[in-house]
């Protein structure tokens, strides 16, 4: 699978802003930091509102840093798509985040004409293990 | 399965308000309805901060929905285990959601002594076709 | 979603056995049913090869029986479309099955022009408790 | 995560012709050829009862290949444990199986004391791209 980026962390950024306005309402939560063939990473730097009693990351945010990550490697891969939707997420929690940013790293598995695939790592300031794993499919509209 | 619930719509309320605070912060967005015998009802009163431009409800607000209505379908027949985790959530988005209220209806799958599978259906007012599904698995903490 | 089955059991048995013949290639292990308005039942007549050391029936079996049934309650609705694909299958495994036939319902989620979702509890002679659960993706071939 | 291996290859085929006899009755079907810090590799030799007409691989013998390969990754790690059961498991079929081989790759996600999570790729011959994509969930006996 030759794969090349079509679009540059910063492009994506502007396409995130203008396209889900609401994830980065207040301030800017989840950054695409770097994209390359067939992957790309998003930060995600939570601030209180997504944390649980105790100062870890809540599960729904971790969540949408997983679709976030996914979607964005995609869209870097075929271009700014906005009606690509998920059509499907699996995710498993590992382990406890520990308190600090979190970075998803995604990894395209399929680019098909009409469903594309991609897996997510979700790891801390150090990358030794994952704190949460995801895969997910989404649907490419027809071009 | 002979099952029957032991906290009441109400006790699930406030178990929810004093362990997830930040579910319902700034107003009351996720509210156990109803539970049953193998079963629970939550509903989610989508506010604009939920909301997709266009009106639909988002993604995220849907995957929260979905986790918290199968979490409380499993709390409400074991009781208050706070320590009850995520391990696992797998989703189907079938079809955009309409505006409105979205209700989440969890069916108990299995009840162990260490793990508990729940499935959810994501219905909008009108209950004919689920606009998503999902199951999900959680680790009970030794008692 | 007012749905129809198009085509009866006896349709779909010849079917599969036209287009699946390595599964019923010794005798008849899985055995459409019923089928009715979103739904089909799938018996699976489990023999020595399909069962584990202790005689409960093999993980792999329980896939097969999961996929199929999904399948099945899809090409019910939408008649013999051979070419419509597994693109993702999910299973819960609830508890160790007891010896004897295993029971596929499938439920009919989506029906769309591309894709198309179905869940399926693995039943046991008593439908008391499912022994596993699955949802499965389906891709329909342009039309 | 410092992993180390705690079973050979050959010990490991040893201990999957005990526990799963059925699996490689006829012929030898599933191999572990190789094992490492938090990996392992297993081969399939599809034969004529694995293919589905046209000579593609069938799905059930590609779910049977990634159970197997994310069960062995983690008794690779932890030893012996026959009653480490499958508790969930997620797969993606990313494209058609070329004919010959298929080679699972697993990848240890997690190794708790009640839990363990794998990835498997399904392969062919040459890497380059996956066949199909799995996640599962083996719940490990209390030691």
């Amino acid at each position: 699978m030759l794969l090349s980026p079509v679009m540059t962390p910063e492009e994506l950024n502007r396409f995130l802003d203008r396209d889900f306005p609401e994830l980065n309402a207040t301030r800017r939560v989840y950054v695409v930091t770097a994209v390359g063939p067939g992957w790309s990473s998003v930060r995600c730097e939570a601030g209180p509102e997504h944390l649980r009693p105790g100062g870890t990351v809540s599960g729904p945010t971790i969540m949408t840093l997983a679709d976030i990550t996914a979607w964005v490697t995609i869209l870097a891969h075929i271009g700014p798509a906005a009606l690509t939707v998920t059509t499907h997420l699996s995710i498993d929690f590992l382990r406890k985040p520990e308190p600090g940013h979190l970075h998803g790293k995604g990894r395209l598995l399929k680019l098909g004409k009409r469903l594309a695939v991609a897996s997510v790592d979700i790891d801390g300031e150090d990358e030794d293990q994952p704190f949460a794993f995801a895969s997910a499919t989404y649907s490419i509209p027809p071009r």
